[in-house]
């Protein structure tokens, strides 16, 4: 059943606030970032469009990019007229209480920290009960560049970022703790220009698929946003020549078929699509593919 | 409850193809392998007959393998009166839409590419709803045999396949895709002379152990077939001393209790049965053993 | 539901045996083990009363700790009026019908075996069906020393213990099966004087949270007992500088955000709280969280 009216807060009936350009200005090392925590329509399936609870206005939100050694001077406008929300970067040392404290409605924290590790992590509010804050869509991927790249890096002549998360009841805290999700999707967040940037719905990356070239090295950051669900990231046609656990180049893997990767986990995944043609990609758990999982490469003829 | 009858596609009542043999030809590096798809009865339980859509009549279908760089030349023959059918090899680079191409009923289609990476691979039937031909029985494994062999080769002294698998109620894609499976099963395939080759049915590792030598190094080669589930393959009374994930001689373990695989994952597992006696082995998920998945292996005096 | 006293077997009715002191003794590298098998109330949760089948009156178990090469000489006796009990160590070699073997109620038996691999092992009984035994609560974790150490034994200051299990309706083989967990948990045993030890109850390391100093490098010796599900371990507000999975040595990654256990997997995370501040680490998969899987750190200024 569709009810994703029945929870709606009163707070947020009427309420569907226009997304918000991520904000980045770099000086020196030192990376200003500001994000919004706002409640945005997400119209994840032709028949299920979710008050989410977001990040700017995306589900995921935003793809952060910094490099390692960074100083991170982060800023969370909260819009959220009903509620305290927060930041959890998983890549970054802070105290929690401190680092990734609550900012109430209509507040701005600001918080300070180190990229201090190199990989794809995945970052979401974690304010109280996580799991519904999650699930209502507050999660998104962070890549921290490593110093001296992948050892793999002048192989590769192109990257996109690929997300994997859940959808369940709108707002049902016993659907989410105790059901099985209802989409499982991918999306999409543009790493390089012109490369498209998308929530995660039903179809997104089978209906603008990513295109490349037949015979090139093709690098995904990948990265499970759960809240629930382990991912088995498979891209049909093809297996992984290099795989960097969490996005860590000391964590290296070869040819491999499909990564595992937990709730929360990262990868970097590096192919090539051998001949022109259409390439999908999935969670090879494939009652989660029936469910939205799967996304498509389009491989021209170099 | 059991309704198999219920879901049964009219064109395959009272249709129970006999099991055909795989056919193998080599020619140098070039291997000519001719397969089936066909719907075949399989006896999971006593009380649970499934008219499997299969490779060959067997449910995890034949063993293939073959050594790294050789040409695979596959021929499928699909006959299933009802509907299309395919072909994925984890194992291959190949445009999916070109190599890995619906057959219609009664027609046959023959597809090129090589096994360049070596390893322990799924394959499995990729016609949409590739859940349903997955969970109905059209999965096996495909071996890759190094060029440099593993570096443990010569302290192996005999060797094994084990093959995952969950059934689900008969041809009940709502079953499939957010139920829980009815059974968990291990099967192996005759990878040398005078080995058994079982289908995936409750109790087929039981009834015919795999018999060894306490005190000689084992090898299984390991793979998930899910189709949802993860597996987390361990053997009583032993550890595993070396472990290739995937199958690449590359990814390296020691010393490990349980293979985490992920849905479509394999593994190289070695180990020594130091005593003689019985050890049985199974998935961790000790759900999924009270559902059928577990083996045995008899260790005899040296 | 909580229908707790369903399930009770009339020998175990009124029954609440006083928990039981672990015995080591050690003579040279001879290790003599005694444990009970006994059936004690767990209080899990303010209105969750579970009358466990244990070792040791503790469920999780007592911890074990051994050096590799120690020759373990184990003990179980058997205090449960209404079956067999057994005990399987993922640590050891053994054939299981003999070295793991049933011991009959009010009964006494005595195995001997080498802990020839260093890590972080589950052990459980393993009497049949060992998922209602496991589930039970019939599961513990036994460390294994490394000869040479780990090559961060040197910057590591603290090190705790930290063990996830699920519990389910009371003995209830069919919840145990299809179901999903009524409670995850986090428990801790003391590795060293002073330090806590808890069962696997709601709540156990948030109320008595590990005391650390911000800086210093901590160790924890993580084991995951299912007896169904996978863990995606995670502190929250640093990362994990280093990895060893199952504990072995040889099994290094570094700078990983969050390390997915099997059922049954352990593996040896080391981290730096860099702020002084409160911590909390959790499985990532947030169902299991919002079922009670959350413990805490405190990091004092140093
Ligand atoms: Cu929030
Ligand atoms: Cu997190
Ligand atoms: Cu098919
Ligand atoms: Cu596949
Ligand atoms: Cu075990
Ligand atoms: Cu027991
Ligand atoms: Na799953
Ligand atoms: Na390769
Ligand atoms: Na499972
Ligand atoms: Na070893
Ligand atoms: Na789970
Ligand atoms: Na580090
Ligand atoms: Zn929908
Ligand atoms: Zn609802
Ligand atoms: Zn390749
Ligand atoms: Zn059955
Ligand atoms: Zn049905
Ligand atoms: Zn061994
Ligand atoms: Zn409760
Ligand atoms: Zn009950
Ligand atoms: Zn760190």
């Amino acid at each position: 059943h569709h009810h994703e009216q029945i929870h709606v807060m009163p707070e947020h009936e009427n309420l569907n606030q226009t997304p918000t350009p991520l904000e980045v200005r770099r000086e020196g090392s030192n990376v200003y970032i500001k994000m919004t925590a706002q409640i945005t329509d997400i119209e994840i399936n032709e028949d299920y469009t979710y008050k989410a609870w977001t990040f700017n206005g995306e589900a995921p939100g935003p793809l952060v990019v910094v490099e390692e050694g960074d100083m991170i001077h982060f800023t969370l406008e909260n819009m959220d007229p009903a509620m305290d929300h927060s930041m959890d970067f998983h890549a970054v040392h802070t105290a929690p209480n401190k680092g990734f404290a609550n900012v109430p409605s209509n507040e701005e924290g600001t918080f300070v920290y180190k990229a201090s590790s190199p990989g794809v992590f995945m970052y979401h509010c974690g304010t109280d009960p996580a799991l519904l804050h999650i699930a209502n869509g507050m999660h998104g991927t962070i890549i921290v560049k490593p110093k001296g790249g992948y050892p793999t890096d002048d192989e590769v002549a192109r990257e996109f970022v690929v997300i994997q998360n859940e959808w369940y009841e709108y707002n049902d805290i016993e659907n989410m703790t105790n059901g099985v999700p209802k989409h499982v999707v991918f999306s999409t967040k543009a790493l390089h220009d012109g490369q498209a940037n998308t929530n995660g719905v039903v179809g997104a990356l089978i209906n603008q698929p990513f295109q490349v070239k037949a015979g090139e090295k093709i690098r995904f950051y990948v990265a499970n946003m759960g809240p629930n669900e382990t991912s088995s990231f498979h891209v049909i046609g093809t297996l992984f020549d290099d795989v960097y656990i969490d996005g860590q180049p000391a964590n290296h893997f070869e040819g491999m078929q499909t990564v595992g990767l937990p709730a929360s986990g990262g990868a970097v995944v590096e192919f090539t699509l051998k001949d022109a043609g259409e390439y999908k990609f999935v969670t090879h758990q494939f009652n989660h593919v029936q469910k939205g999982a799967v996304g498509k490469i389009i491989a021209y003829d170099g």
